[in-house]
């Protein structure tokens, strides 16, 4: 997890040598200005094996970002553009990734045009404290990825590297931080600054000390915060180096995955469809969202669900008959989205409860509306009620039948009416790739460090 | 439904003849006081078929009651003694079942010493007041008869026959109950005499003319009340002849309780064991209270329960085998209580929410008292969550372990764990009383009159 010595030097080295050569670069093309390392990298603070730097090219307020881009482009000849609020650019550069980032130098944090003109401002305001703390954060960084809440992504809606660094600064070490997490609650709130700025509805509330308006922990999750919390107590309590390191899941081979299904005995559905092609911060958000619609979608029909989750998995499947790519889309990977029932049919006889039948005129529309009950009209604890015939004793007919209709976020629902696939109990045997084997793997341990 | 001339000439004279006889044994034994006609017969508010008469002897406040009770063994050679508050007789007096009921007189209603002190009050009040209102009060008791909605028993929990005098006397008519009772709402409140006496919690408030204390509709339940207006209201829609004589529900044959389970799907589960030897109105709350706590353990086991009901049968039954009277007693009946499940197997796993995931006391207990989970601990909006392995996969093995161990009223808890015999599904088949094969004709179709 600690860069070696050896490690460290390469990568020093490295830096400095791409930051000189893009001053070169920017002189040359006349640019005003100034490129500057930022990230972990800049303060010693990266895990081994994150081979990443951040370059920024800051250029005066006012003037136009183009011409730094153009100078991003010119730095390495292996590279692709990509794009967040801006475009940028991701380069190979002596065995290092190098992301290239043109932004705005800005006097305050609060005036900031782009949300990366933020972070030089956040680059000086933890070097400036970090020095001597540069382990901590390392421990900090490795044990939050052993316990699955590192990253700020949307798919993980963990803790970003920047707040591990200001955690680190508020507690003053690793230790410090596990146990004052220990004693989170909801609505945690946190104030380097003393900035006392407006109130944020979020679980965990670090104001940014460089930009008060904001919350540095605005995409962790509450069930990530106390993933997090609970570990540190954990930890604390009973230390191991699980904790950093947890052992790695193999994909779930077929005789385990069927012994997973006769030990839970209940009904597992995969929803397949193809992603489309776009970048995972859009993509998640929808899946989670498409996730919630299927489940209320199912649950209005009756069955109780006892989890779900979705994923996004770049294989490309290989399916049972041997024949690889047979999948929905073989380019950008497919969305799964997993189900699990308690049960795969219901009765017929559905109950359907109604108005208080003192309410007259909604009583007698209700019993209107059901003209051929099995049973009933009855009145129970004052409710007419009926028991009507129920449309789809099978959960997948539900999803058979409505799943196209759903509301299911901007990109995801067009792609899944041109094509989706479902699998049933067994069925999900025949989903071979190595990235749902260890998805359905790690669904099926579902074990965080609480206790 | 109204008796025809000859019927009411007929029990005039019998009434007449036992009143006179019962105050010639008074006069033989020197007790004091007076032998009233009371009830329906007394104020021509009977309805046909019914023929049952209600004397009480009254004696002075102060006396006993005991010479009295002996007065009315003499009435008739045929009686027997029956207890309510006190002993009384029931005889059979050419041709009418006559109930004679020793009983106090007393200044004032709300000086009663016993509830039967009472009954002269109510009649004298009702006489004063019923006459040429007689016929309306025939329509509404067949009327209540014929929706299910007539007898304060506890087992039906609907409008006593004073109870339809007074509403007739408040509404000035049969038509005008239905209309007002159109309107009701719980909580409705009827106060003839304007006493605005102390406020009950019932549903339907009805305050005792001669006893401002009490409410004459105390055993009248929510859906009883909602059932008769919500039938008011339908009939005065669309009046038709079958709200006061609905078609009589024949014991269903084996074919057509095949093909209701059929039709529904569902599971249903038959518990049957011996009533004890009490009156209906001791048993039936306390088998309205064991249906209740055997509903309660399914669900705590993770059943979902779409409806249950029950009964308590006289006839013996018969099974299968041919073999008559093997039901689990040959003398009081049986009690039944039926159970209609969504399902009857549940999935192995199952999934159990503990306590927010920063309550760390709890969250450790709760993660220690679950030390081989299939899944988990992890945490779930907030909580900790695990999933293990539930130890009742059927509805009907979680009845037989732990039935007998339920609290199920005084007199049943014993009768059961003396003896009971579980159903399941098409084994309902060999229950074949015509009792039990009316009742469960009527719990199919269980049809009201909303609308």
């Amino acid at each position: 997890m600690r860069p070696s010595p050896e490690e460290r030097e390469r990568l020093a080295a490295v830096a400095g040598r791409i930051i000189s050569w893009i001053e070169e670069l920017m002189r040359a093309a006349g640019i005003g200005g100034e490129a500057v390392l930022v990230g972990s990298a800049a303060r010693g603070t990266w895990l081994s094996g994150d081979h990443d730097l951040d370059v920024f090219i800051g250029v005066p307020e006012g003037s136009s970002l183009l011409p730094a881009l153009e100078v991003a482009r010119l730095v390495a000849p292996e590279f692709e553009e990509r794009y967040a609020e801006h475009a940028y650019v991701h380069a190979l550069f002596e065995g290092f990734e190098v992301d290239i980032v043109p932004c705005y130098l800005v006097e305050d944090a609060s005036e900031i045009i782009s949300a990366v003109d933020r972070t030089p401002f956040h680059s000086r305001y933890v070097s400036a404290r970090i020095r001597g703390l540069e382990d901590e954060v390392l421990l900090l960084k490795q044990f939050m990825k052993g316990v699955g809440v590192y990253g700020s992504e949307l798919r993980i809606g963990g803790f970003s590297g920047y707040l591990a660094e200001l955690l680190v600064i508020r507690y003053g070490s690793f230790v410090g931080v596990l146990e004052g997490s220990s004693l989170w609650r909801p609505g945690e709130a946190i104030d380097l600054e003393d900035h006392s700025s407006r109130s944020h509805e979020d679980p965990l509330v670090v104001v940014d000390p460089v930009d008060p308006g904001r919350n540095v922990a605005a995409a962790l999750t509450l069930d990530r915060m106390f993933a997090f919390a609970a570990a540190s107590r954990l930890f604390l309590r009973e230390p191991s180096l699980e904790f950093f390191f947890p052992p790695d899941l193999p994909p779930l081979p077929d005789e385990e995955l069927r012994e997973a299904l006769a030990e839970r005995r209940s009904t597992l559905i995969l929803l397949e469809f193809a992603a489309p092609d776009l970048v995972e911060d859009v993509v998640f958000p929808q899946l989670r969202k498409a996730e919630q619609s299927v489940r209320a979608l199912l649950e209005r029909g009756g069955f109780s669900l006892l989890r779900s989750d979705a994923d996004w998995h770049r294989a490309v499947p290989v399916r049972d008959d041997g024949v690889g790519a047979t999948g929905p889309s073989d380019d950008v990977g497919v969305l799964r989205i997993l189900l699990e029932l308690e049960v795969a049919l219901l009765p017929r006889v559905e109950r359907r409860v109604g108005p208080p039948a003192w309410e007259a005129e909604h009583a007698k529309r209700f019993v209107a509306s059901h003209p051929a009950p099995l049973s009933g009209p009855y009145i129970e604890g004052g409710r007419v009620v009926v028991e009507v015939a129920r449309k789809f004793l099978r959960a997948e007919d539900i999803l058979r039948s409505q799943v196209a209709g759903l509301s299911l976020g901007r990109h995801l629902g067009p792609s899944l009416r041109r094509g989706y696939k479902i699998y049933v109990g067994q069925e999900i045997l025949e989903v071979r790739d190595p990235e749902f084997r260890i998805f359905i793997a790690r669904y099926f341990s579902a074990r965080e460090k609480v206790g």
